[in-house]
């Protein structure tokens, strides 16, 4: 199947099935991801208690963990919950937040890597290739200097951390280590939102649930997300009526609408 | 008095009086919650610390416990709370979101049930329904199969407890288990909405403030808060839009409008 | 420079320079404040953890301390981010929420006073009128009838913390133990806003990223919130919609604009 028509069938699956979402995630976005989940048609679930993540993750179609505002007691609780759902081989998304940026962020998005079975890992580029260990052949990000580049590295290090990797940014790069898709949907006032990044993975989160072939469900995802943000801009010039317009167009937009406006294009695989 | 000339009394009460109500609840709301407690014209304090809860509450009008994103010492914060509410005659209700769903939920749930004297508790039918114990005699969720089920049911499991019960969904049901009041007003996006159960016994917190039958302050604020969605709803349809038309409606709509637009019916007592 | 030709060339210098704002706040107005500081052009990062918050300071323009949903862990945070801040010459402000109302928030506030060198706290005359300590020679808020008594009581509590203090409410007093600035811009709907006072003080922080004198970046910042809320109600007469235009204006005023609507009048100094 072609992506277009894939990713208008994964929205459909997403509104019939409504797979229940867990997300323990940041504090800054629990509120706008949680609108959003419901706003394509899932059913979003927030919970981090130690005593707790297991249980609730062993209903859920999906787990997301984001380490936006980490500390040691909820990383502990991401790496109980990702066990558990790599347990069950429920689909898990990790959010590397900052990564890259403190120590504290690359260490706890490595031991989560380390720990769980991840589906796919969304970040900007600094964030996904602050994953690499001493070993990569990846280069660092200051080696990256075209979209090719890009594309190379993610392609590499996904191929080492087996997952998928989704670099995101102006376009989008997603790749298993061996395919590499670009998208091409979004709006540059999607950049004055807090949390567009953490809502794109907790939409990703909803695509797994639906769509065993995690590429796919992430590519789609993304130009579902991304043609959003162009429907919102429609009406919207400025980013508090955008952020509300783009969850009204999450609710609006149609299968048919996603599959005529979604823009994929195959790099490599 | 008859319901809809309360429901307009009690929202001028508020208006009039901004009580100060005390949210100890989850993190996914807290911002909603706040304005829709500002947007009726109530004093909203979010507080948590274990040191600070009960010196905060003696100051509330009103204490709400919501457990959406519980942790074992935020709990303890609640019931801490919630003992000191009591011994001074506060009014208190719980969310116990999610509760049946999980262990730990229902434990914090009921928990919180015995070391509190409780004024309201609300939820939907099967969060509601997971609060009975052992020996209780009240039917569970799965042998609820119409309207005239529930609420006999919740008036069952309301004597039992020894609070008002508010049973939300499509229409609402409140009892204390002698009267039953069913209410009818709200609108389908508000499932589209994250936090709208938990908006809505903020909202009852406030009028538990300013009217000393919890019955009745529970009916109507249920009314106010489903009219506040079906005024949302002329000019939204879409769940963005529509919860920033809720806050502006829970702001614009008049006593005299509530009192035409408040539909209950009493079903006993 | 004028302080109406001062905001102006902030505002401009902000969305140039985009400074990183590190900011420690609260639950409810994260979202909120995150996304202020996305429209207004700067960059904001909310981080907690004890071994996080120093690495993550030494990166930034600015450090926001807010104690609104304060516990003793997140103090201890503060401070610890605040001492580092303060080695490193990084201006800090801080939002004193609630203080004076609970001996836990009056506490945590004066801690925070005394481990690091603040360049501003705003709050309400409450909040700031608290922060003097008994041998303060500083009027208390009951004894505060004018708004002359008011900027005499904050001129020498300024002096005696060695801060600028910004005292907000329908007009605003900026002073710094010498100079008292008196900032006239607002609308009567931010006090329907939950987190207004929050935004602002998080506003302040990123001005004070590009302006050296603290007085200054204080009255300047205030203003151009002040204006966002008048923009915002040409088109909102309620606070769900007000809300999200302030969001829109705090993006689309020009430095033209601000220098224009900016209202100030220097009252000694």
């Amino acid at each position: 199947m072609d992506l277009q028509a894939c990713a208008a069938q994964n929205l459909e699956r997403v509104r019939e099935q409504k797979p229940l979402v867990h997300n323990i995630t940041n504090f800054v976005v629990m509120n706008y991801t949680a609108n959003a989940l419901l706003a394509i048609g899932a059913s979003p679930v927030m919970a981090h208690a130690p005593n707790e993540v297991r249980e609730m993750v062993s209903f859920a179609g999906a787990l997301v963990l984001n380490i936006g505002t980490l500390t040691d007691d909820w990383v502990a609780s991401m790496v109980s919950a990702g066990e558990r759902a790599s347990e069950q081989g429920t689909p898990i998304i990790l959010d590397p937040v900052g990564s890259g940026a403190t120590r504290l962020r690359t260490s706890a998005a490595k031991q989560i890597i380390r720990h769980t079975k991840l589906s796919v890992v969304r970040g900007n580029a600094s964030e996904v290739l602050s994953l690499q260990d001493e070993t990569s052949t990846t280069k660092g990000v200051d080696a990256i200097h075209t979209v090719a580049d890009a594309a190379e590295a993610a392609k590499t290090l996904a191929g080492e951390l087996k997952t998928v990797l989704a670099i995101t940014g102006p376009t989008d790069l997603v790749t298993d280590g061996s395919r590499v898709i670009q998208v091409s949907n979004g709006h540059p006032l999607m950049g004055s939102v807090t949390g567009t990044g953490c809502t794109a993975t907790a939409i990703i989160g909803a695509f797994l649930a639906v769509d065993q072939d995690p590429l796919q469900a992430t590519a789609t995802a993304l130009a579902y997300f991304g043609l959003a943000g162009e429907v919102a801009s429609e009406n919207a010039s400025a980013p508090g009526s955008f952020m509300i317009g783009m969850l009204d167009a999450l609710y609006t937009i149609t299968p048919d609408q996603l599959e005529a406006g979604g823009r994929f294009e195959v790099l490599s695989g």
